[in-house]
């Protein structure tokens, strides 16, 4: 008794529970933040290095520039925060920069969005887990060791947490990233307290290090160069900027209000940060080279291939906190944690992006399908892979990795700003309300701005970091724009072949009457079932059909068949090789020439089993047989499924199946409130 | 129009080949013998130095026990050829050894005999190749020197020729078999000239080496256990001589006897071979130890783990002919193309044996039907893996290796000949005739012999060989012997599940009415065809059924659903995760639970493709609802396909397969012979 009211309980209570859910997922701002800022946050932790790294070519004097720079990239962070912030209102529907340049700029613009956002997902796991390994390692040696073992395991573990599906929960986020910034801000005032008021001087491990620039007295032309090219590395601190707008459905109400806000709170969080560690590194003297092993000197002699850099911001901390203090780990170790997160975060994204462009056919349809975990286990499973290949090929390097990024960063940014242009343009063209427009001029004005600054970015990095790999990520876009555009030809091209003619169905292809043919290898319930469901179809003739592939079966079978005194014809086959199949798709076809207006209704009994090894045993030639079928015109095929007590077992494991919920469905929001800003727009 | 005639014509040629084939493919006994025996004959090229290499432990005054080691080895060959002669006569069918055991001694004697073979088989590739390797090794250095690497190419290569589907031909065996059958006997009359007519001196390359004898002055127990493991190694000789027994319907009439001289013909050019090696060992004074690194020395010194020792018949020939002349490298080449072809005959023998077990469902079904050629494919790698495993285990070292050979062999042989005994005693008890009585006990006590020596062997084996890898065979024979008694009891188990009940079937569970459900996404041809069919099927209730997925989508279907006036009713299922295969099933199963004794008919369009990578993009959702239907009761699942123009490749294909030939197909005979002999026998 408690088996069978079971299953609606279950169902109820999954019910229930999915309501429940609806208003669980939506998430407030001080959630919101650390779930979508997470990447952007995490940056920190290595874009000033890359800045200091860059430089250091000149010599430790090109230092100086350093506060410079970081100036325009807070000057960028500001323009693109604020573009994004007027994305965020007039697209609330979580389609992102894909949908921006979709809809204003065309598929073509739209589609080269999402390769370059596909590209930065791989990126966001391959540099984040570098520099996480690398921050880690300045704590606990061994695992700067064995970077890229290291690496390649905590890809393996955010693989299998998100094949298993493990809920994304915001507190989990909420934990190590306010951790993290808590101390990265309380470095920044401790640092700023004991330098200002105390007087101490703190001195980074590399403080004593010398330089050996590579260009001494770099001037003019090259020069301007350089300061780009360290401009270009200080913007990935920008990446990740982007998320907040694919996320406004996960938002509280109002939602485009506090998605704006956030994206605000966000873009102050990181310029504090990221100005905070690059003068805390100048005034502890931190010293990075580019190629360490030969430019950095120690008592006037390089200090060879052993030396491990470790990443700036945890030598700051050593220098403001101390060595080994208690600070200094838990700051390592969070940060370690929150660019895992972030990593994690493109585990997330991608397939979302991946069932956005499913809808629009650039992908397989089952990715459309929301929570389809074998769509998601796919793309997880080509996100880790090119991951893991692009960690191995660069040896967990974040420096080299980070060559890599933001190209993709910056081409999605300028051609989602470039369609949020039009977008004012075409509503100004219909807007007549002058406060409205107002604000749409407004708005369109930090949009131009937007696209400006950030096409030159992209233009700067483009030319500044080509050569370095920024051509990697270049042609890992183009795979993806060939691919997604490959598939959508394939499904356009189908759909045109079986598009339904106008007007009344043509009848000269409708068929007249159905022959169904019953196979039968043996009389047993499954094959009595299936014949009590033959006759009930009624069609116009039924048959039994067997294969004689062993000539004292058929003789069994055929005596039975009287004995038991069925009312269906029973006819045999022969089968010189013991086939199964040719004889009966002959058969078939020979029906189909005979009268080829009518079609032919082929029905198999069919075993279901519980265990992927009963489903050797069993069905084999059934399922082969099957797929030939399908090949025949004008035939159906139809299963009768007989479920023997093992297919039970598949059962229960199909319901824990259910259970699982897809990553990043916390950030994509509930599915109805998605659906209804969705049809909203329609 | 070339297309359509295209079709009735190729089956035409089909069928006019296949009847064709028939007489082709029956063997004449000049073919059939290197056909079934290129396995025994070309133990000769290992056994006679598997015999000094045993004796050598002794030292090389043990060698002058060769000769007597040689005669016992001829007296057993004579007995088990007598012997298999009778199961010729008596067991006309093919079935072998596994047959006559399950026949007489019942079935659990017939499964040890099958793991006996299966796990001859895979030691008759790995010794085979390990063994031709070492004889093309003589005369071509590069190759003995890497040797695990070659063999396991030689595998490779075997395996994709048998997965390719070559055709076994009689004239590809036919060829290297008699060079290497005439060699050997050139070389055998060309050493007796030269030796007794022109009294030349004729050195092995080893002649001049001195063997340090592992136990000096062996006697008593020990020298006999020396002697019995010397005779167990010689037993290689007979590996194989059962095959002829398991090809009878491959033979032209009258076939039994012709497989009988066939036999007596292979048994006779056997130990020929096999005692004129060994005498012209001894007269080349051949030296070979177990192991030659540190037993075999040359001025004083062992000669080092640098050293090769050649095969005795590649010394031998090189004594006889001289080092690198012509005759010498063409008897190599010869050995080894023969040791290969040995090999080869266990790819075929293996899914033989495989289909013939599949039969008494010891083994998956789909292995019955003869050419499968995906059941075929799942056999060869299965081989190919566990030879490869066993060669790279023993790195090719055919001494190691023929250690565990032969056990196999001994446990089939005493089996079959036991049962023979048996057989003979039912037919006495009811024979009349004094003239086939007196046939029959002339035949059993033949049997018996054979029973009582190969028994004794067996014992020997065992006894001489077990800690030396025997047990490996055993071991490799439980886990054949349990797989298979596992998939048996799976078999019943099912078999007594879904047993129909005797009488009038039972109207209880007889359902009286059908209500279709017609899936449907859009409104394409495939979609029209499947209601079209729908309508043919006149189930009692008819609707179709779309799901909410996307609510635009859904708008736009329910509008054309209407415009288009179609006269079924068109339901809607919301799906507030975009899912399609729950809610389907919750409404299949709601309508269960409204007419419990009613079925659900789920029609489901289908789209057909050509290539896998557009299986990818179609029909995805559909195979994931397909398959959890089949878990719900009372529903059964028809595919309506629509062939898209790319299907045609797929159908191109599937033709090619058609005409795949499964591997050993002659020498199991034409399948119409083979079929009306079973038939026959019931």
């Amino acid at each position: 008794m408690s088996k069978l009211t079971d299953v609606p309980k279950r169902i109820l209570i999954g019910r229930a529970l999915r309501s429940d859910r609806l208003g669980e997922t939506l998430l407030p701002k001080r959630i919101a933040l650390p779930v979508f800022a997470s990447d952007p946050l995490s940056s920190v932790a290595y874009a000033p290095g890359e800045v200091l790294l860059v430089l250091s070519i000149a010599g430790v004097s090109a230092y100086h520039f350093s506060p410079w720079i970081a100036v325009a990239v807070v000057v960028l962070m500001f323009t693109v925060v604020a573009s994004y912030r007027q994305n965020v209102h007039a697209y609330p529907s979580g389609g992102g920069d894909y949908e921006v340049a979709t809809t204003n700029l065309g598929p073509r613009a739209g589609l080269t969005v999402a390769s370059a956002l596909l590209v930065d997902y791989v990126l966001t796991v391959a540099v984040s887990i570098a520099s996480g390994i690398e921050n880690l390692g300045s704590a606990i040696p061994f695992v700067v060791e064995h970077k890229t073992a290291c690496a390649v395991a905590v890809i393996v573990l955010l693989t299998l947490m998100n094949l298993r599906g493990v809920k994304e929960s915001g507190k989990l986020f909420a934990i190590p990233t306010y951790v993290f910034v808590s101390g990265v801000f309380i470095m920044i005032l401790w640092g700023a307290f004991r330098g200002l008021v105390l007087g101490d001087t703190m001195r980074a491990p590399t403080a004593e290090f010398h330089i050996e620039a590579e260009h001494q007295g770099l001037a003019g032309f090259a020069l301007v160069f350089l300061l780009l090219r360290a401009f270009s590395s200080g913007c990935a601190a920008l990446t990740g900027v982007e998320a907040i707008s694919n996320g406004v459905p996960a938002f509280r109400k109002p939602k485009s209000k506090n998605a704006a806000t956030t994206l605000a709170m966000m873009g102050l969080l990181a310029v504090t940060m990221f100005c905070g560690i690059i003068v805390l590194a100048l005034v502890t003297d931190v010293r990075m080279a580019e190629n360490p092993a030969t430019d950095l000197l120690k008592n006037g002699f390089p200090v060879g291939s052993g030396y491990v850099q470790n990443p700036v911001i945890t030598q700051v901390a050593e220098a403001v906190f101390g060595k080994g203090s208690f600070l200094f780990l838990v700051l390592a170790a969070a940060t370690a944690l929150v660019l895992f997160l972030a990593a994690n975060t493109a585990y997330n994204g991608f397939p979302v992006l991946g069932s956005i462009l499913a809808q629009d056919r650039y992908l397989p349809r089952q990715l459309h399908t929301r929570g389809d975990r074998l769509a998601f286990s796919n793309g997880i499973v080509l996100l880790a892979g090119a991951a893991t290949f692009l960690v191995w090929i660069y040896g967990a390097d974040s420096t080299r990795l980070i060559q890599l990024y933001i190209v993709g960063v910056f081409v999605s940014f300028t051609l989602s700003q470039t369609g949020m242009v039009r977008h004012w343009n075409r509503h100004l063209a219909t807007e007549t309300d002058p406060a409205k427009r107002r604000h749409m001029i407004r708005s369109r004005a930090i949009n131009t701005f937007g696209a400006f600054f950030t096409g030159l970015v992209l233009v700067v990095v483009l030319a500044t970091k080509f050569t370095h790999g920024a051509w990697v990520a270049l042609l890992g876009m183009m795979i993806f724009y060939a691919t997604m555009t490959a598939i959508r030809r394939h499904y356009d091209r189908v759909a045109a072949e079986i598009a339904a003619p106008e007007g009344p169905s043509d009848d000269s292809v409708r068929p007249s009457r159905v022959h169904s043919v019953l196979l039968i290898s043996k009389i047993h319930r499954p094959t009595l079932r299936a014949l009590a469901y033959a006759k009930l179809m009624r069609s116009d003739t039924l048959e039994a059909l067997t294969v004689n592939v062993d000539p004292a079966e058929t003789k069994a079978l055929r005596e039975e068949w009287e004995r038991r005194g069925i009312d269906v014809p029973l006819k045999v086959l022969d089968s010189p090789y013991r086939e199964v199949t040719r004889p009966v798709i002959e058969y078939v076809k020979s029906l189909r020439r005979e009268s080829p207006r009518d079609a032919v209704s082929v029905i198999i009994p069919e075993y279901v089993v519980g265990h992927w090894y009963e489903h050797l045993l069993h069905n084999q030639s059934a399922l082969r047989l099957k797929g030939r079928l399908l090949f025949t015109p004008g035939v159906m095929v139809t299963s009768v499924p007989y479920q023997l007590q093992s297919s039970e077992a598949a059962k229960q494991r199909a319901r824990k199946r259910q259970e699982w919920s897809a990553p990043g469905s916390v950030r994509r929001g509930p599915a109805t409130e998605r659906a209804k800003e969705h049809s909203g727009r329609e």
